[in-house]
């Protein structure tokens, strides 16, 4: 095991009608609020509303309209009202791509340059506002993790950047609120919150026993309710089980004892940087290709231990139980609705150069699991067609 | 699913050579620290020299001498040198006792009245002293949770407490602590961690399933590596898995989503406080006498559900799975070397009465799993003789 500093400290709030503890974690930083959120559906459904009440008492300056792949732009926008309007909190109400693009903006509040440097270089963060968060999606875990990711489609770059400040302070996480959410998007935030536990699970560092027995934990919860919220959307156990499992699947906790670098989402983020395609969709379709690919002498025990564990394979032969395991990955991305080839979200193979020559270039792949250059990247890619 | 709320905040730093991370964890909080330790056991192994050097820009004043089952005697001596010497942050250097008794010396610093009001009425903790521990035990989980349990021998009392700022901020966790610990201390301290995930497990909410899953896996490292620490003491795979199991088993993870009163431990207290024996090994000796006891229509699922999943018991009748579950439970502490009945520790059927009595008088026993009364209480003493 390796060894590992674990600091989760966001205050979570867990539950139905969780909303209304929010004038109480927002109270400590200050009066001057900026609500960052997305296209409009809290508006939809009440939590739009529910928050301005709740924070009658501040002062609430709004930035709505942050996309899905979050752009640079609506970051530099939020940036200007921090400083213009003094801002002490950052309180993201939506999924991933709004609470990353509110990280960002919360650093960006009190750095002189382009904000977009802070995704270039993450050294160049210094102090950071106050993050508060209203989770409505179940995907990303950016709740209670320090990631941000930021889309320039100028010059088609989908770039992480992390700071341990960038770690929200506190998250309100209804279930809930995902009774609305799109199949699509149930489907999709399940394959990305798996692909967030694929990418720690499938390491070279066997030793933290209790860090996998966590993430097949937590594979075995998606496996189980995704199915169910996508045939009864307003069951309250799945949506409350995949919620928490977005958030384990990313705060940490599936990495200590654990290292090396990760493979399938620097893979994706290039399809993302240059077709905008809905992430989790992009990692179902990558990931099961992945795992064929790397499958090996070194690799079978470990594909076969997934087998085993997470898929109650028995299969005797190790190659068997280990194709078994990669056959039921896809065929539940699949079963979950979720379209498994490039060609079907209108992806051919013009750019596939580019992307893989993007992955190696931003990534260090040469640390994953199973180290990739770029010609394995572009057949990884080619088998997605 | 019930509400839940989760904030661990402490920053841990788990692995080899970790202590020298306790300059930086330290010094945010002030000068003048108090160290509080045990019964000299860090001399032996040099990490009081270690500490000492570490802080040698501090002012540290010391409170050594904290016994096992942790004395209100102690708790009072450290409170006052915390106001005597103006202590900023308490240090604690040991094993849970140690930790339990520094939370509670934190939060009588600044505290008029008698320390012990703090355990007997937890609503009297006001502000509570930064708190950064040492880890040199696994079992207890103080070095993440809000808990600390303090007796009083004169009273024959041995009481829980709580508060949300007991919780320490940071928390240094180096398995190699481990390596010199008595066997009885390993095992002890391997019933104990299973003990607060039998207590959080055993509840009648069952739609916390990925919370289930988390425990199953702590229970599994336990049982996978207790064995291999008693042969190997300095195995660091199997002393790693068991400290961040320890801390695992009682951060509040294991208890997300679900909710109840226990049940073991405060029969186990009643022990402790009348006989001073290691709480580990009370609680290996109640455990599977309780399991018994509750076993019936409205439990077996759960218990078959346990065996299934923990022991990889394939026994179709629901019973005989139950039944083979909590034997192998009982057959593990034995075969750990804990001694399996009160008999072997000088314990008689004398005090059983006042025992069961106390039990019901100061835990909420009716809100437990299976709903305990005196009677109840008695019985399953009686089976433990």
């Amino acid at each position: 095991m390796n060894n590992f500093r674990y600091h989760a400290y966001t205050d979570i709030r867990f539950g139905k009608g969780q909303v209304k503890c929010l004038t109480e974690l927002v109270a400590p930083y200050g009066k001057n609020v900026l609500m960052v959120y997305g296209g409009g559906s809290i508006k939809k459904n009440g939590l739009y509303q529910q928050v301005k009440e709740l924070l009658s008492d501040f002062n609430v300056y709004e930035l709505p309209g942050v996309e899905p792949n979050p752009k640079i732009e609506s970051v530099r926008t939020g940036v200007a009202l921090c400083k213009d309007k003094n801002i002490d909190v950052v309180l993201a109400v939506g999924g991933g791509s709004t609470i990353d693009a509110a990280k960002v903006i919360a650093g960006g509040a009190t750095y002189d340059g382009d904000p977009w440097d802070l995704v270039t270089d993450n050294k160049k963060i210094g102090k950071v506002l106050p993050i508060v968060t209203i989770l409505t999606l179940a995907a990303t875990g950016s709740e209670m993790n320090k990631n941000a990711v930021i889309s320039n489609m100028e010059t088609n770059e989908k770039l992480g950047t992390s700071s341990h400040d960038f770690i929200p302070q506190a998250s309100i996480c209804d279930p809930e609120y995902l009774y609305s959410l799109p199949a699509v998007q149930t489907a999709a935030g399940t394959a990305d919150i798996m692909s967030h536990i694929f990418e720690q699970y499938f390491q070279k560092e066997t030793g933290a026993y209790i860090t996998d027995r966590y993430s097949e934990s937590v594979l075995k919860t998606c496996i189980k309710y995704c199915p169910i919220a996508l045939k009864e959307p307003d069951n309250y156990e799945a949506r409350a089980n995949l919620m928490w499992a977005s958030t384990q699947a990313l705060n940490s906790i599936l990495s200590c004892g654990k290292g090396g670098a990760w493979t399938c989402h620097p893979i994706e983020h290039e399809l993302s940087a240059y077709y905008d395609i809905t992430h989790g969709v992009g990692l179902a379709i990558v990931t099961p290709r992945w795992m064929r690919y790397i499958l090996s002498d070194a690799t079978v025990d470990r594909f076969c231990e997934y087998g085993k564990n997470v898929w109650d394979i028995t299969a005797e032969d190790k190659y068997e139980c280990a194709n078994m395991a990669i056959d039921a990955t896809e065929k539940f991305f699949k079963d979950c609705g979720i379209p498994m080839t490039l060609t079907e979200i209108g992806i051919d193979d013009s750019k596939i150069d580019i992307m893989a020559e993007d992955t190696i270039k931003y990534n260090a792949m040469d640390r994953a699991y199973v180290a990739l250059d770029k010609e394995d990247v572009k057949k990884i890619l080619m088998a997605c067609l």
